[in-house]
């Protein structure tokens, strides 16, 4: 099922599949979260994540802080819309609400982003991060598909 | 100007302030995210952060990925709160919303967080994140002060 007819067909020579193809390195950012994409469904708009919180992140609970829950949620919907994206177009996220439902241990977080409407421009997604089977954040995305200028386009 | 009746007194022996004070190390999260604490009005509910995005934040596009900024503004609302705690208590975030203006470079940003109303229990908190002037990301969040059990509080 494709979220939307806008949808475009999976480019191999977009960044994202060259990242996927171990073409290009992912972004220093996903390193940095422990972040790793373990499947992508284009066609349906999914992918599954998965990230390794460091001690780095905690709060003063010794809990992950809730912004690193956002910057993981950031990396786990962007896929999902990134998956569709043909070479030379980002999309940036306009918006961001995370909602946190449980406090997050140090260690691994499982993602799920969705493509809820592909526009041809501005894009919904959708997400959660959990971690022994319980969503600990959920999120909801506004994105905005852009050509990349020559100098961006290069990268 | 108190943000509400509800504000609690500074309390010296809170975490924020012994923090503040350089009595305990600032927590994980923030030190990865080279952020500091710059001035503080508790009766006004209004902290101002700095923090240094490294290049191990940046997106494919080689700016601040918009999580990280997200992380910042938690940590920037957070501590505007965290100011008017007493000793024992926290205040986690429920939901917090980031809108992203412009894109942030690697380097320094500089946060504001202001609590909107302080209840007793639930809390709303704005800010914003500026570079060379310019807002870059603009946050909402709701936050609900909570006791900490007997493990928590002696932490």
């Amino acid at each position: 099922m494709r979220p939307n007819e806008a949808c475009a067909a999976m480019d191999p020579q977009a960044f994202f599949w060259r990242v996927m193809a171990g073409e290009l390195p992912p972004p220093r950012a996903v390193q940095t979260l422990g972040g790793r994409i373990v499947r992508v469904d284009a066609e349906a708009g999914i992918v599954e994540t998965t990230f390794q919180a460091p001690d780095a992140f905690a709060n003063p609970m010794g809990h992950v802080q809730g912004g690193f829950l956002a910057a993981m949620l950031d990396d786990t919907l962007g896929p999902a819309l990134a998956a569709t994206l043909a070479r030379g177009q980002f999309a940036p996220t306009l918006q961001l609400t995370v909602t946190f439902l449980r406090s997050a241990r140090i260690g691994l977080l499982h993602g799920t982003g969705r493509v809820l409407r592909r526009g041809r421009e501005v894009c919904h997604l959708a997400g959660e991060l959990r971690q022994d089977g319980e969503v600990v954040a959920s999120a909801l995305a506004t994105a905005l598909v852009r050509q990349a200028g020559p100098r961006q386009a290069a990268s």
